[in-house]
This record gives C-alpha cells, sequence and structure tokens, in this order.
C-alpha cells in the first residue's frame, strides 16, 4: 500500500515534487561558475522574500545554527540583551545568548499569549544608560502558535529611540506571514529551509543589516565556523568558505521559483485562510485552542488543547494509521496538555479538508462526541466567505 | 545535449544513483518512529565504517563544522594543542582552535609533504608537565593529497606516554583509506558527508572516544549548537536537538548499503588502485607530482604540477569544455601551481580510463608534447597487474 502523507507538524513541511526533484540533481563544483549562478539566483530572489537590500547570508546548519550565528556575530560576553521566553524557540534564543556569556533580562510571557509591548517598554524604559545592546525576538513561536505583533513591539523600541539592535527569529514565519524587514529596520533576520521555503532541514538563512555589521566588527564572541565576514566574502564570488549543502541550493532555487509564481501577498493570504479555516474546524468541534486571542493567530501553526479523556499518543497514532496524517504534540511544559496542527508550506483547500476531517472521525474513534461533518462544513465556510 | 559530469575534485564526489534516489525521499515526521529508525541504522553502520565502538554524533553542517565540534567540546581557553600546518585543511583545524582561545604549537611542514612523526616527537618531548591537551591530525590533506602515517604518528604519542588527546580531521579519508579508530585508540575522529560516503555536504560525523567526553565534561569553551551532550541525549531516543537534514539520513542509509556491500577493505583496495593508476598515467604523460615520496601519496586525490606554458584556468577549461570532466585547482600557496584530480567514492576503471585519456588529450591540445594512449596504457596496466 502506498499513500499520501500529511505530515502536519509545524515543520519540516511536506515538499512539493519540484524541490524533492531538484534535491536530487547531481553533484557540481562548489568553485563552478554554475554553483556560482545558483548562489546569485537564491540571494536575489532570496531578498525578496526577506523583504530587504540587506546581505543575506546562508549556513549549512539548522535554523537553530542560524540563531547563534546572530548571536556570535554580533555580541561580546557581557552584553546586555533581552530574550522572551514564551516557548521553546524564544526561550531557546536567550538560551544560545546566554551560553555565549550575554547578560540576558528575561521577560516571562505566559505560554499561548504573545509579547506584551508595554512589557517590552518598561525593561527599555529602565535601561537608562542604553546599555541593551540587543532584543531577541521570535516572530512565530512554533511551540505554541503564537505570532508576535513585530510591528507594535518595535515601535516601542523606535518610540523610546533606543539603541538596541532588533534580531527576530522567522524561522517559522518567512514566507508563511508577511515580515518586511526593511520597513521595519530589522537587525538580523534568521529562518530555516524546512519552513516557509518548504526544503528539508539543512540550511539557515540570515538578513543583516548595516548596523548589525557594524555591531559585527566589535564582537568579540569566538566564532569560527559561523563568522559572517569569510561568509560574505566568499558567497559574493559564488562560493562558500567551507563545502556547501549542494542538493538544498538546487532545491532553493525550485522554491523560489515556486514561491516567485505564487507571489508572496498571495503565499500570506492563502496560509490565513487555511489557517482560518482549520481554527473555525477545530472550535466547531468543540475543541479550545490554546491562543485565546485570534489577533495573534499563527498562520503557521495551531496548538489545542487536548479534550478530557484523550491524550496525545492515541490521537496521533489514529490519525497516523488510518489517515496517515501526522501532528505535533505539545514540547515541554505543553506536553500531554496540547496538540498542534502545521499548516504551514505547500498546503491548499483539499488538504485542509482531509485534515480537519481526519481528525474529527479521530476523535469521534476515541470516543468524542462530534456529528460528523462537521469540521468539513466550518472549514468550507470560510473558503466560500473569502 | 546531455553529457555524464566527471566531477574529479576532491569532493564532493559523484553521486552514485541509489543516493541521489535517496536524497528525494519525502518528508517524515523528525521526531516519529521511522526518522529513529532510520538513525539506529546509520549509527549502527556508521560505527563499522569508523571502526569503533564509540559514539557517533552527526551534525546539521559542513565537514569544518564538525572540526569546529570537536575543538570547543573537548578544550577550554588557555588549552595547549598541537597543530600541523602542511596544507589548507590542517592549517584551519589549528585557525579553529585559535578562534576559541586555544594555545597553538605549530608544527609547519612543507606543504606537500606528510608530518614526519619526529618533529611531533620532538614537540611533545618537550612538553614536560605534560601540559599539551590535544593533537590536531589531518589523516589525509586534501589540498595537497599527502596521506600521514597514523599509526608512526599515534605510535610516538604512545611511546612517551602523553596524555593529550588524538584528535583525526578524516573528512577525505573516511571509507577510502582504512582508517582503525578504536585499534589506534583515536579519541574524536571527524568526517563529512560529501567524500567517502558520497552525499552532498551537509553533515558532519564524529566519534568521540571516552576520553573524549571525559574531557568534555571539563570543557569551558562556550558552545551551543555543538554541544556533544544534548546531541548524544537526543540520539540516543532517535532524534535531534533541532531539526536534522532528514533527506541526508536517507541518503546515508543509501550510503551506508552501499559501502557495506562493496565492503570496506574492497573500497580501500578499489581507491588505492584507481590512485596508482591515474598516478602511473599523469607521471607517464611526463607530469610531476606534488607528493614525492609516494608512500604519504593520498589514495582520495592527487595533486600535480602543471607543466611549463600551461595554466591552470586553460586546462581546467578546456578539460570541462570537451570532456565535461572537472578538477580542482591549487589553494592559497599552491594556487596556480597544481591541478587536482579527484579520485574519491563512486569511482571505477572505466571512469579512471576516460579521465586520464581526457587529460592527456587536453594537455596535447593546449601544446603539450604527449603521445596518444600514453595514459590509458599506463592506467590499463596497473588495472592488469593488480
Amino acid at each position: 500500500m502506498y499513500r499520501e502523507t500529511y505530515l502536519q507538524i509545524p515543520g519540516p513541511t511536506n515538499i512539493p515534487k519540484p524541490i524533492l526533484d531538484a534535491l536530487s540533481s547531481k553533484a557540481i563544483n562548489h568553485r563552478g561558475d554554475e554553483y556560482a549562478a545558483l548562489m546569485e539566483f537564491n540571494v536575489k530572489h532570496l531578498k525578496k522574500v526577506f523583504k530587504t537590500k540587506n546581505d543575506i547570508l546562508i549556513f549549512p546548519s539548522s535554523g537553530s545554527g542560524g540563531l547563534e550565528a546572530s548571536i556570535v556575530n554580533t555580541l561580546s560576553p557581557g552584553d546586555k540583551v533581552v530574550a522572551i521566553n514564551m516557548g521553546v524557540f524564544s526561550k531557546r534564543y536567550g538560551e544560545i545568548a546566554t551560553s555565549f556569556g550575554a547578560e540576558i533580562t528575561w521577560i516571562n510571557q505566559e505560554w499561548g499569549s504573545a509579547l506584551n509591548p508595554n512589557r517590552l517598554k518598561d525593561v527599555l524604559s529602565k535601561d537608562f544608560k542604553n546599555e541593551i545592546k540587543a532584543i531577541l525576538l521570535t516572530h512565530n513561536e512554533t511551540s505554541t502558535g503564537v505570532t508576535n505583533d513585530l510591528h507594535a513591539l518595535i515601535r516601542v523600541v523606535r518610540e523610546l529611540n533606543h539603541p538596541a539592535l532588533i534580531f527576530v527569529d522567522a524561522v517559522s514565519s518567512l514566507a508563511i506571514t508577511d515580515l518586511p524587514t526593511d520597513l521595519l529596520d530589522i537587525d538580523i533576520v534568521v529562518t530555516g529551509s524546512q519552513k516557509g521555503l518548504m526544503l528539508p532541514g539543512g540550511l539557515s538563512l540570515i538578513s543583516v543589516s548595516k548596523r548589525a555589521w557594524e555591531a559585527h566588527n566589535n564582537a568579540s564572541m569566538p566564532k569560527w565556523y559561523w563568522n559572517f565576514t569569510p561568509m560574505l566574502e566568499r558567497m559574493k564570488v559564488g562560493q562558500m568558505p567551507y563545502t556547501p549543502v549542494i542538493s538544498h541550493f538546487f532545491a532553493l532555487k525550485a522554491s523560489l521559483e515556486i514561491i516567485e509564481n505564487e507571489g508572496l501577498e498571495n503565499i500570506y493570504n492563502r496560509h490565513k485562510q487555511n489557517a482560518d479555516a482549520i481554527r473555525n474546524a477545530l472550535e466547531e468541534l468543540g475543541l479550545k485552542l490554546l491562543v485565546s486571542d485570534n489577533k495573534y493567530s499563527s498562520n503557521a501553526v495551531t496548538a489545542v488543547y487536548l479534550p478530557d479523556d484523550i491524550n496525545y499518543e492515541d490521537l496521533s497514532k489514529v490519525l497516523e494509521d488510518d489517515f496517515n496524517v501526522i501532528i505535533g504534540g505539545g514540547l515541554q511544559q505543553l506536553s500531554g496538555k496540547i496538540f498542534r496542527v502545521g499548516h504551514l508550506g505547500n498546503l491548499h483547500k483539499p488538504e485542509v479538508i482531509a485534515i480537519v476531517t481526519s481528525i474529527e472521525i479521530s476523535l469521534k474513534k476515541l470516543g468524542y462526541n462530534v456529528t460528523l461533518g462537521t469540521a468539513a462544513k466550518a472549514a468550507s465556510r470560510v473558503f466560500l466567505n473569502n
């Protein structure tokens, strides 16, 4: 038996066929013209996706490697940094900075809620000497399905005329949710290849502003692999300081062609509509969402409280066995409390209907009281009204 | 027109079809059973290729990332380390350690020659207090085509009863040249995915001895991404601390099946025979090899002095245009002086004949005086006599 897989974890995503095909392109010389042309194409098109004129650097690593690179390239041990604990990945960003000797001021925000701009304002307002060097923000917190309001958060920084660099973890937001890097003048944006770009993991991609480069020149955290300077120098001549992931460079080109063809604004709208349809269906099933204020609901992933008497292992097993739909569980403090449905990447109306209905049937099979057809009806209503 | 590519740089290598096909496997859940089984298979078979019972860790990065990981996990700033400068990559290993505050004692060995065990003996003999914590060795120096005699080098360390950890950069030797990790009791062996394993770049693979783990517990160089502890913990349950390169895990399985099927000793012998055939052909053409003592000639790559009046750009261009044979140039101080022919990975007799003859014709086209058929004859003689 062969069945399609619905990989509805919040990344890695299902990989579209043209990208899968590109991954198996034959090896080429990483110091040759063909690779240089691939690099030029990818960087040029990535700038459109990042909405930036800043430099784009690409590291062979997971997205977390990109987070580490952003820290060690711009900061020195003892530097004061603001980090947010509002889920696994925002916490991770601060933990990475801690590992390299940054002094973190933590803002603890309840997991499932967005960072309140006033809390950031409070911290910055008390920084009379402007000692805070960087603010680590997470655009979309993958572990909770919360999308921060970057406009409001960054406005706070600008209104206080605070000079801190602004770093954004956009691993699960780039090419999913609008992220106007240059409009918001964001110094560092980090993403990974396995979310909105629909590749396997293996590349981190980073935009670096002029101010971040200035900080880089004075940053004394130790580094070799992540060093921005040789990476930019080599990338300018279409190479890398070490062996690149050539397969992923072919795949990235295929991805950027798909993205260009659909159009970024259409991609954002599709993600929003799919997310609305999925959430409408889940709520209509009587499920409670982790994110109570839908202003901050993620277009990439929805976290849902498990109903009483249904545990995650049973639900995910039925979904996988009966439908080949793979969902994610709660991480750390949310383990056993929620399940997560990823709806990022190459997802369209038929799959949305299939997924929410699979969840409905699985819940019913596990004893949950629901009228069949409810989820499809609720999702369809969103599609028809848009 | 479609032509086969002969990617005869010293890695990345030509990728065999089963590995290319595996790269385009559909995405799977990196926290699911299928991925865990893939991990288990790969680690189990990698131990055979590494000839070790030590732990194997796999990082999403290029091989250089693995070198950095080996340093930051086992050393502290100020630690004394011996590094060798005998080519680009041996030098790099020491430079990485320098970046993180190690105090390096450099042994400068002429590029193109192997590390003389007596020189290592001299350095260690003067270390009366056994302060040297680690010795960074490069098994095969990719930039020169020199393979060090690890047995002789490590014997020096053992005979002096010196307690330094022994690190081996095996990026261009693993699954190419015999490397008996446990027999030689090597503490750290680092390789990359794009050489003997015949994958694209994107994974570094590291074996870690018990003594290296003990050093890890006291090592204070800062780290997050490369931290061995969470990597081993997660790998033990079939996961990773961050998103893995799933495509490469499928490809690695395909590679390890190919390797198991041919057998490691056969692979070493085939590489040796191909290398001998290529060198015999090149010398018969009247070319001078960089490595004068063929006891240290690499089974992965051969560096050749450019003949008078022929420059690298012209030679590599004719080879590429007329034959789609891609060679490598000299790096750093060897730039413009040599060309390099990679003969690692999935290379067999017909390709060897094709490659040396392509070089012969290209040289003749550029005015070099040679009797056609010389290279094929010389290579064939090696094949017939083995």
